[in-house]
């Protein structure tokens, strides 16, 4: 049948660039489906499951790394996918990535047809993968930002933005993700009352619209207190409502600039003490809360750990929002060609803070593809991993860093 | 004597508003001249000069902004031009800046109170205005960027480039700056021709104009032989006419969009294997040459040693100048609180590499303060180190790096 033989048919067109490989052999299985997860850290993370395997080679040589991933698992209704090869920093020329190999089933589906939209094979530098149904050039996965108009009443708050969510995923959408301090108006007279523990009221709201709606919700964020503390706390949760990640604000949003603006966060918040990243069937995605988007180094790294999606939620102010929130993301997503998305509150112009609004994404080659005003709405994007490889490969600047001269270095 | 006091009184009657911007009146001094010129892309280039000039009206107007200038300077042997009105993308009517006020003495004139060249007049949104014997909250430097139209035959280039090299000396500045390849075409079938020693004729050439005007002059760039290998290399001169700092383009410019643009400096050129910095009197300054301006890492580097400009002789093309010439410049600066600046040829349709042009200068806010066209020009901006301090105070993102979770490490 038709589907068997796309599968058995991958491999052979699985070659990546002339000196990195991705060599993926004898598929000629009838059912289907496997999963492969390469992960890189300078080390191997290879999962390998289900039945009969055969055999998957993939095999990356470059100056200072050998990546090399063997053994395979698949069967019908399983997924396979390998994700996020990536060449460190220093790479020559003509190492080149696998930026998303992926290719997943439904995840309770049992007939053989029952492979639906979505599932697809990527791959980077151009080769043209299996693309079940012939999508060939569609979008990967589709990103919607609730930009919530936030009032002082925490229950009313989770009630509208649960409703948004339930909006957005109707109309589609894979990935959603809410404002910087959803759940609160933004203030250092605020966090201490709106504080939750983590699992709280407001998690545990997330979780359940996640898993009711079968989407990836990043959770914008909320007052988090642990042990006395106070954080700036973004949760995300799988189609399953299980917690992915947890990150709490690195960056502590603390500026004077007189006559326009005065903030400072740390009065009364803690910081987070480091990166957050999760994978989801799609991509891997990297996360930072507003203030952290000035920070290069973080993305830098979150593009280094194979993320393509960096997502902050955020509330920039009508100083700094008009001045560099779109700059910021722009340079961001050129520099290390990824997608980045900001997430922002609607604008209240009554409210103490008055956040800028203008939740953006930007693709990798630093185009605004979508873009809210200051009032409350959903923006959708598609977004096409594909393009992100094909940008990589016309301007491998990824490639190009020189590794011999400077690196940029996660200490924990 | 009368000119001193009808100078102090330049400022009391210089405002900026909404619509008009400069406002300049009651010089109605017998004896001189002056020049006014508002250059901006495709729109309106007015000077207008003479003795006894008694208004120069220049009214400029854009979609969003509406820019009137009214009035007059004086004085004998002293012109004054008010160059690069700049409308901020985005900027709201009635929020425009008055970028460049400039007042220098006439080259050959003879004032017995000896206004000297260079001293100028600054407005920033109706801020302050200079005034003779008290340049608190002047600018430290002018720059000039050259944007050069380079022709195929290397005497002519390096005559034009000398020539407009004084012309930006005698306008005041201090620091002048050529584009890459300005004595050759580019494209790697030109390197190895137009290729010389260091020192040789053209970087002789660079020196010697250098310690005539007593100026910082970066030579943009030429091809340079060493070795057998050929390098694209900055030189750079200080006002004694020694040269200061080599750079050799770290970053070879190898990509591929197909349909739009392919280059492959790799086939001809070698690269350089260090940073580049270097002091002046004024600030220290970081080099990079065109496509190294990719590289966030380069700049961060330059900002963590000290560099407070960056300047990147460039030339963009039709494809990725619209895309990210500007965009990288704004990211490196406001990501590290410098000043950047790019200085490309202009553009000649009939060149086998067509260069985008638009020499630019950002400043640490992020905001474009100077931008040339596609034509052959000099851009004069004046640079005030006090405003970077100040941006550094109020946004103090520099201090806030998070060293324990992160670093951007030079590693020779």
């Amino acid at each position: 049948m038709g589907r068997s033989k796309s599968v058995s048919d991958l491999p052979k067109s699985c070659c990546i660039s002339s000196s990195v490989v991705v060599h993926c052999q004898q598929f000629a299985v009838p059912h289907f489906g496997c999963a492969v997860h390469v992960k890189e850290d300078g080390n191997e993370d290879i999962p390998g499951e289900g039945i009969a395997c055969q055999q998957v080679h993939v095999s990356w040589d470059k100056p200072l790394t050998k990546l090399r991933l063997l053994g395979i698992a698949w069967s019908w209704s399983i997924s396979m996918s390998a994700q996020q090869f990536w060449a460190a920093p220093g790479a020559q020329p003509g190492f080149c990535r696998v930026l998303n190999l992926h290719w997943r089933s439904a995840p309770s589906t049992l007939p053989p047809t029952g492979v639906r939209q979505g599932e697809r094979l990527n791959s980077h530098l151009g080769s043209g993968l299996w693309e079940p149904g012939n999508e060939e050039g569609g979008p990967d996965f589709r990103l919607a930002l609730v930009q919530l108009h936030v009032s002082p009443v925490k229950s009313g708050n989770l009630q509208r933005a649960c409703g948004l969510v339930r909006e957005a995923a109707a109309q589609g959408a894979n990935v959603v993700a809410l404002p910087e301090c959803f759940n609160s108006p933004y203030g250092t007279q605020y966090f201490k009352e709106y504080a939750e523990k983590i699992p709280g009221e407001s998690t545990q709201k997330l979780s359940e619209v996640a898993k009711e709606c079968s989407i990836y919700l990043i959770g914008g964020s909320i007052p988090e207190e642990d042990g006395g503390k106070l954080y700036n706390t973004c949760t995300v949760f799988g189609p399953d409502g299980a917690m992915l990640a947890k990150h709490r604000k690195v960056h502590l949003f603390d500026i004077n600039i007189p006559g326009k603006i005065q903030f400072k966060e740390s009065e009364t918040l803690s910081p987070g003490n480091s990166f957050s990243m999760f994978d989801t069937s799609y991509c891997k995605v990297g996360l930072g809360i507003c203030y952290d988007i000035r920070f290069a180094e973080m993305a830098q790294i979150y593009g280094q750990k194979g993320c393509q999606l960096l997502i902050y939620p955020g509330a920039f102010n009508l100083t700094t929002g008009p001045a560099h929130w779109e700059l910021l993301q722009r340079g961001r997503a050129v520099d290390n060609q990824v997608y980045v998305a900001t997430v922002s509150p609607a604008r209240d112009e009554k409210a103490s803070y008055v956040a800028w609004g203008h939740s953006t994404v930007v693709n990798p080659w630093g185009e605004v593809i979508a873009k809210a005003g200051a009032e409350e709405t959903v923006v959708y994007t598609d977004i096409d991993l594909k393009k992100l490889a094909e940008i990589r490969q016309q301007l491998p600047i990824l490639s190009q860093k020189r590794g011999d001269l400077y690196a940029v270095e996660m200490k924990k």
